[in-house]
């Protein structure tokens, strides 16, 4: 018998990525980018939070929304390896895998307390989709978390793969500055499926209220443009 | 709208503890101590694991089934606080959390193949009830998850504390050889709630098959006494 059980949203992630694309790869990827994480009642009470800034980072499980629900492959082509291998499902991070859970570690910038006494997180390094939905908030323990002899496979061969973002100051003028930092880092983490490797094709990125235009050559990526766009698909939880 | 989904096991744990009483109180803690992950079909396929050895070390989400269903209680008292200080249930590791999945690393020391072809994976480390129901499998990637800056607040202050363990020869010889270290190191993780002293109480653990009996004076556990006993408590899933 495999037992089945229903969970729910305790809250959900408020972020600049409105699209799948542009969001790092792994979290922590683009460390100064900051997300609100937002509670449903009672989970927004200051006394579920007692303590919580006493850890620097957090655990965040969710739920991969926004993946399409496809039947039980065993395999997936993870971007890392240039999308054209197949690992297995629970060799990799992939949310193509059964029961749809996401686990990422970010850092925890702020408890912040509404007027009216609500709790909400402000962090920094999600990997997440804009109005995910956030399934348990859990401290990152050191001790136990933190396995400095673990070894990692494939997902570590790229690991210090960095782009060197060439972004027009008149054109980086147009993002707010507090959000400056956290696009950089995205950009320079190199948004591009991995096996994609075209001089001459402009992406379009979605980041805030913004469309961000770049190429990639080599090593450098070029922004050529930053437009103001509705990307108004906030997910109203 | 707090979304709801159905999650369902892929796989059980099979470990020694028969109850809660003498698990270690965080994963990794009794590195020695060996555990099975049996999966369902149709996730038991060597296809769903491959490249997986690569990896050093697993998360395990699973659920934690044997916890009583209450109702939400935003603080809870974590045993190494001495069991009377309360911190946010989002600032601890308790079990008594909404949607009750838990996260623990173990390393990976086996991917066993049966004859049939079905896989199943030896872990060490594991802090889980035998039968607990396994929800998701991760490998572990360093650059993610090692937080090496991160810093643990109140659960990092009993990290070094451990016993010293008296376990006179002919006792442990009663407890088969390669379950011997797993014990020990429990043990030496002293399984007594940490706000109870006293050196004149004589407390029972169950492990396999066996039941120990210990004293603890200061930071010295002595064994008294190790009995097999029926602890068939067994879930067949």
């Amino acid at each position: 018998m495999q037992e089945k059980k229903t969970v729910q949203a305790i809250g959900y992630i408020r972020c600049d990525f409105k699209e799948k694309f542009g969001i790092p790869r792994q979290s922590g990827r683009a460390s100064s980018l900051r997300a609100e994480i937002i509670f449903h009642a009672p989970y927004q009470c200051a006394d579920a939070f007692r303590g919580i800034e006493e850890f620097s980072h957090l655990w965040l499980l969710f739920d991969f929304s926004k993946t399409e629900d496809k039947a039980f492959s065993p395999t997936v082509r993870p971007p890392r390896l240039g999308g054209n291998k197949r690992v297995g499902v629970f060799a990799s991070r992939s949310p193509y895998r059964p029961n749809r859970i996401g686990l990422s570690c970010v850092k925890l910038v702020e408890v912040k307390k509404a007027e009216n006494g609500s709790v909400s997180l402000v962090v920094s390094g999600a990997d997440l989709l804009d109005g995910t939905p956030i399934l348990d908030i859990k401290p990152y323990i050191p001790f136990t978390d933190c396995m400095i002899d673990a070894t990692g496979g494939y997902a570590s061969a790229h690991e210090h793969d960095r782009l060197e973002v060439d972004f027009p100051k008149s054109l980086l003028a147009q993002i707010p500055l507090d959000k400056q930092a956290g696009l950089l880092d995205c950009l320079a983490d190199d948004p591009r499926p991995s096996y994609q490797n075209e001089p001459t094709r402009v992406y379009g990125m979605k980041f805030a209220e913004f469309e961000i235009k770049f190429q990639v050559c080599k090593k450098r990526l070029a922004v050529l443009s930053v437009e103001k766009v509705d990307n108004n698909l906030n997910i109203v939880l």
